[in-house]
């Protein structure tokens, strides 16, 4: 019950978000969300790049967008010139989140409570909260974060 | 341990908030988080009053603040004038989580596991996950999504 308790806040994070970035044309995605702040582009980004880099961490599965940390994750917004498009960003979003949902509908609760790759098994052993639930926990958080300040657009 | 990963989420996105609004000037504290949008006056004054109703919420006391929803809860940004100082705000903002950290440490496992009053009995035997824990969930990331939009205030 714990775990879908977890698993339904993140859902209802990613539909809510998901919702939003539709609300956007593709021009209203250029948008900051505040004067000389990210645009939601950038955002959009973001998210897609941190949602792929579960995959790895939670020890499921391979990057699928690894392209897109250079211009999302260790760059401010408008440093890096080359962008995806708006099309293929959008496209990653949904896909990257169904990917995700996909995994863990089929973890046990063995697996939800077994640690994540960023612990080392002496550390996990002394600190067993630090397992692959407790990344969805704080995704959830950082998303939420980000939807906070998108929604500031359009509004 | 479940439990213990889900509050120390709800601690980490206090202290962060916490660090935020004591990082502004009393005068800053009437900047807007964006053009048109809510001061983080407002906000504060939102986050101390839905943290206020998590007590009833959670069945562990009574209001403290309830004098606060007029301007922060049914009211938005700049409507209503009379508003508490600053000063009675940022006590508010560490009293009220102090007192929910004081009930959350001593709450059981069964204690967290009980229905929150906003369910019905009968709801809740069909319903079980919209236990206390869950609503401990929600404002986190409700939290989080606050704590997005004031920190886009002096950075």
């Amino acid at each position: 019950m714990f775990i879908k308790m977890i698993l339904h806040a993140w859902d209802l994070n990613v539909k809510r978000t998901t919702k939003a970035f539709n609300g956007f044309s593709d021009e209203e995605l250029f948008i900051e969300i505040a004067p000389g702040k990210n645009r939601v582009i950038y955002l959009l980004g973001h998210l897609v790049a941190v949602h792929d880099m579960m995959l790895p961490l939670l020890g499921l599965g391979e990057r699928n967008y690894p392209q897109l940390d250079e211009a999302f994750i260790n760059s401010p917004d408008r440093e890096v010139a080359d962008l995806p498009t708006v099309q293929e960003l959008r496209i990653y979003w949904n896909d990257i989140n169904m990917i995700l949902e996909g995994y863990f509908k089929n973890l046990t609760p063995d697996g939800w409570l077994a640690r994540h790759t960023a612990v080392s098994e002496e550390d996990f052993a002394k600190e067993p909260h630090r397992n692959r639930l407790s990344i969805v926990i704080s995704r959830t958080n950082h998303l939420s974060y980000h939807l906070g300040q998108i929604i500031l657009v359009k509004r």
